[in-house]
């Protein structure tokens, strides 16, 4: 980021018809900063990241969060940490948008996929 | 985090009379996910982590948030990152309470203050 600034998540969310959108709002080595956003019954399939903590916060909506064989109902404001290896992912069973902010550290190498 | 599950801020944030309040969330290696509790008129003086980036975001009441010699006023849902090495503070500026979540990446060793 060459300049930092105020971030207003909501505004600089990418939404597709397709599939969850994602949207990077902050990246270094140390940390990937940025969205998923996920229409009604959108979904991101059940993934783990290798040495890395992921941080999800819910800023709009309602979802299932999945985590370690645990289906989590999570709602705006709600917070969940899936450690270095622990099995997560996300479903929009909700009737709106869900927005959700996500935190990985470290970042993800350039030829991992991430989110 | 032995029993990772779902985290309601709000529920678990330290309010002082005194002084900005600190919660942790969540710590590795990796990173440190807390809480910053300021009262009206509570501020967090400038400051810099070498080496780590810091993300702050509003979940609670606005306040000023100092960068790189800006005053930038932040409310509600609003985000903004401290890259590695850049000063940063906060003031609540506001008459309600101002709560925000701060990530470091990486945490901080256990010698060094932090937040």
């Amino acid at each position: 980021m060459d300049h930092p600034a105020v971030i207003r998540p909501a505004d600089v969310a990418t939404w597709r018809s397709d599939k969850m959108g994602k949207t990077t709002l902050f990246e270094s080595p140390r940390v990937l900063v940025g969205l998923n956003a996920f229409e009604p019954g959108q979904s991101h399939a059940l993934h783990a990241h290798a040495g890395m903590d992921k941080v999800y916060q819910v800023l709009e909506g309602e979802g299932q969060f999945l985590l370690e064989g645990q289906e989590l109902p999570m709602k705006s404001g709600d917070l969940l940490v899936a450690p270095d290896g622990v099995p997560h992912g996300v479903r929009n069973t909700g009737a709106a948008r869900l927005l959700v902010l996500t935190i990985l550290a470290p970042a993800p190498g350039p030829t991992s996929s991430h989110g």
